[in-house]
């Protein structure tokens, strides 16, 4: 052991010692075998599992500790979101070289705390180790009082495709770090100093969407609860890609207008703009479908301070096809998904 | 992409494509952003999440595929059965180098999902990735359907200490391995083709304990049903260590009569078997403290076809002590647990 590596026993107490929110069914936190709650009161319970490693998904100089921190409880929420459910509790697996047991790791669960906060969920359990590269694997735990779920599987041939959150945005961030790879953004502690490393606002705002995405969780329950959407996915993958699932699990097609996908502040090629859009991926934006007499409701009860909501098209009847319209033409869009492994 | 290196989407396919048990309160397994399930039947659920990562916590010449995916699926249930509860689901994310995405990976899957069906659980969700090292984080879900779980705060004064399960000869592998550290058994079939390579069946013992070790969790399950336990863990940092872990959060001290381990076959010096036993970790035997009455019970009623309990010791008035009785003479334990950043 390095004089300097704080011990197993530490890192847990220094989790331990922060403040969460403690849900009046959570029975037992960290600390024993396995966390333990009451789940009388949830009609349904969902889980999902993510799991990000240095350079393969993500480079620890062009994000912060802080920073990643939030997004590894973010990109979880945003799964909990893509079915409606109120997130409830993470579980988080944290792999560390001895190097970074210090202040990196510190930052890195002061941020994963606060992001949990801001969703409503606590830190239940977790497991931390020794690794190569920073390892970060959470599980999340999501609930529904009543009603169903909002699957990938529900689109009927007349919805509308809605999207919530901007799209784009966080390709492009990662694009701008790509071009200036020598670019290190680790140590820096505000938005403002982003801007100043970024070069402009823009570049700013796209890797700010980069490495701060944000879950639309509260839009998410408030259209379940509703009833104002039949499938519901979260764009991790892009839109086009995500959209394509949602096609495959409900046995429709669908058709996406270009000229509605909203420019990227700063890209000044359209055509790279819509490229972004419909191929970038990470957005973690909602994308939904809601028939006209659902979409009708949607406009006239959703609240004018979240971020807005957009219609790019329509589902028709088919077999998992999209096409896009652009200038009259219709073309087919053929997968440009990202794989892990290539 | 290595024209070789089959696609993230082909290795999803082929675990959905395995045989499952689909519970009935299943509603979406692998395949939608979540998981869902209905909680209805289930009183209490617990949750636990374990990192194992190549080189830190085991070494692919050590091992095979297939072991690996039975053992990190068998440690997490061990975490269940240490709350008494029954295994319900398992989320898997396991990060992969592209050349391990073949045989290695299939091997492992085979293994996992094996496991699972031993201990009655479903895999529900994942997540895989490219990696430079193997990594596997795996969160269980386990419920309890009336009472409570068996917390590690219930041992009392007067207590007896009991194991089941088998302590010291995963440790004893571990050792043996270390030794012998050119020894590659990653391509081995059988527990026959192990013994030959091991060289005896001793060490071979040694060796399964390691690669393969049981969770206790029939056995766990029925201590809690029948209200036989008051304290609970699985030993997986070792006897001392653990049983350190239900002094302090019960508030009481102990004492474990050395002469009462068990004999680690193959181990010819008293002393080294002991200290295996105390100290060795990765056992996953069960740990618990049960009251004269109980005991009674247990003796009565414990099915002989079952790993045999072992009687280590009484639990004391005290603080968190834990002392050590050999030959009359009682010396106090300090703890020697293995810490992964060390």
């Amino acid at each position: 052991m390095k004089p300097s590596a704080p011990s197993e026993f530490s890192l847990i107490e220094f989790i331990r010692s922060q403040d969460q929110a403690m849900p009046e069914n959570l029975l037992r936190q960290i600390g024993d075998d396995c966390a333990v709650f009451d789940p009388a009161k949830m009609h349904r319970m969902v889980a999902s599992t993510d799991l990000l490693i240095e350079d393969t998904h993500f480079r620890n100089r062009w994000t912060t500790p802080r920073w990643l921190g939030r997004k590894a409880c973010a990109v979880n929420a945003s799964d909990l979101a893509a079915m409606g459910a109120a997130p409830y509790a993470s579980l988080l697996c944290l792999g560390l070289p001895t190097e970074r047991t210090g202040a990196y790791f510190r930052e890195f669960i002061l941020g994963f705390l606060e992001e949990n906060r801001k969703y409503g969920m606590t830190l239940i359990g977790g497991d931390l180790s020794a690794s190569l590269k920073v390892t970060v694997a959470v599980t999340v735990l999501g609930s529904i009082e009543e009603g169903e779920p909002i699957y990938r599987s529900g689109a009927r041939a007349g919805d509308l495709i809605l999207t919530i959150g901007k799209l784009g945005y966080s390709r492009a961030g990662l694009e701008h770090l790509r071009k200036h790879a020598d670019l290190d953004i680790s140590s820096i502690r505000s938005l403002d100093e982003l801007e100043k490393v970024a070069g402009c606002p823009e570049a700013a705002a796209w890797l700010e969407a980069h490495n701060l995405p944000e879950a639309q969780v509260t839009p998410a329950c408030w259209l379940r609860r509703g009833g104002l959407a039949n499938a519901m996915i979260d764009i991790s993958d892009g839109l086009g890609n995500d959209l394509l699932h949602i096609l495959e699990e409900s046995g429709v097609s669908a058709e996406i207008d270009l000229a509605r996908l909203e420019a990227i502040a700063g890209i000044s090629s359209v055509e790279t703009s819509r490229d972004l859009s419909l191929n970038g991926g990470e957005d973690y934006a909602l994308l939904f479908t809601a028939s006209e007499q659902q979409y009708d409701r949607i406009r006239s009860a959703y609240p004018a301070a979240w971020p807005p909501f957009r219609v790019l098209g329509r589902i028709t009847p088919g077999r998992g096809e999209l096409y896009l319209l652009e200038s009259g033409r219709k073309t087919p869009y053929s997968r440009k998904g990202y794989d892990h492994f290539e």
